[in-house]
C-alpha cells in the first residue's frame, strides 16, 4: 500500500488540526471551531440529533447542547486516537477516528470516561488547511 | 540524537498503519489483522497464552479469544499511545507502546477501562508499507 | 494556515520526542528525564508546588514526589493526546497538551484514570533533537 497521507505529510497536518479544533471546542470556543468546517460543512453532534449545516448553525447547535450545563459547569476533553485515512476520489479524504469523552467536574480528581465513539469526518485539504465537510459520531454502546 | 524514523516519514507511516490494523481488530475483521503480519509474524495475545506464529493461527487464536464473548456482545477499542521507535540492526524497528483496552456493552454508556499495557512490537518497512513481525503484550497489572 | 510544523516534520519530532521522554518518567529513569529538559530548564509537576529549575533539581523533585509511593508500588502512565503547537517568536515552541495519569495498582486489572490535565511546555528544537525549556501542568478538576 503507497500511504500517499503519510508521504505528503498530510497525516501529521491533520493530526496537527485535529489538535487544535477539539482544544477550541473543549475550550468554548465555538466559533473558532466553526471555522474549522467547510462554509456548508456539516456537523452530527451525537446519532439522537439531526446534522447542522454551515457555521452559524454549527455555533447554535454548540450552544443549544452547552445550555444542560449552565448550572453544572463541566470541563469536557474529547481525545482522538487512530485516524484512519482513506483518499477519495474527488480530493477529500475520509478519517474514521476514535473518540473519547472526558468530563471533569470540579473539586473531582476522577473524570467521568463516557462514551466511546466513533467519529466520521470528510476532510478538505488545500494548501490554505484542513477543513471539515462533514462530521457524523457514533457511539459504541447504542450499537 | 538524530531521528531517522521521523525524518523519513516512517513515525507517520506507523501511526496510520496502527491505526488501520487496529479497526481491523476491533472490527473483528481477523483475516485482516492477520494480513497486517509478516508471513511468518509471532502474536502473543496476552503474557498467559503462548504466541502464535503465521495468519492462518493468528486469525484461530483471535476466533478462540472471541468466543467468550459469544454470548455477551461487546465492542473493544484499543487505544495506543507513545508510540516509541528504536531502530534495529537488521533494518526492522523495534516500537515500544502504551495500549489501553475499553470494554462496551450494549446500553452501557460507560466503557470498562481496562487493562494498561505496554505492547512490544518489531515491525518491518519497506515501499510496500509495514507489517509486525512480532507482538507481544505485557499487562501493567501483573507486573 | 500555513503549517510550518507538520511541513518541517517537526510535528511528527515532537510526538516521538514525548514517547521516549514519557516512557522514561514512568519507568522511574528520572535522570533521563531530566536530560529531556535544557539544562536550565523548568519543571512545574503540579499546581500546588512551585517550579523547579535545572536537571539535578527536576530529579530531586521526582525522587521527593515519588517518596509517597515507597509502600504502595504503582505503575504510572502519563497518556497525552491532541498536540497543539504554537511557534514562537524566538525559534521555541509553544506546545499545549492533553494529558491523562493512569495508576496501575500490583493484581488489579482497572487503572485510576486521574487527573484529566493540560501540559503547557515551551521546546526547544534544533539538529540535535528536542528538549523542554518549561513545563507546567494545569489539573482540570482544580479550574
Amino acid at each position: 500500500m503507497i500511504d500517499t497521507a503519510t508521504e505528503t505529510g498530510l497525516y501529521a497536518r491533520i493530526q496537527h488540526f485535529y489538535a487544535h479544533q477539539m482544544q477550541a471546542l473543549d475550550g468554548g470556543r465555538f466559533e473558532e471551531y466553526a471555522l474549522t468546517f467547510t462554509e456548508t460543512g456539516t456537523f452530527q453532534h451525537s446519532p439522537s440529533v439531526e446534522p447542522v449545516r454551515g457555521r452559524a448553525a454549527i455555533v447554535a447547535e454548540l450552544v443549544r447542547f452547552h445550555e444542560r450545563f449552565a448550572d453544572d459547569p463541566v470541563q469536557r476533553r474529547h481525545w482522538f486516537n487512530h485516524i484512519a485515512l482513506t483518499p477519495q476520489a474527488d480530493g477529500s479524504v475520509r478519517a474514521t477516528v476514535y473518540a473519547l469523552v472526558l468530563t471533569v467536574r470540579p473539586g473531582r480528581r476522577e473524570p467521568e470516561v463516557a462514551p466511546s465513539c466513533v467519529m466520521h469526518d470528510v476532510l478538505e485539504a488545500d494548501g490554505d488547511g484542513i477543513r471539515t465537510r462533514s462530521r457524523s459520531i457514533a457511539h459504541d454502546h447504542l450499537g
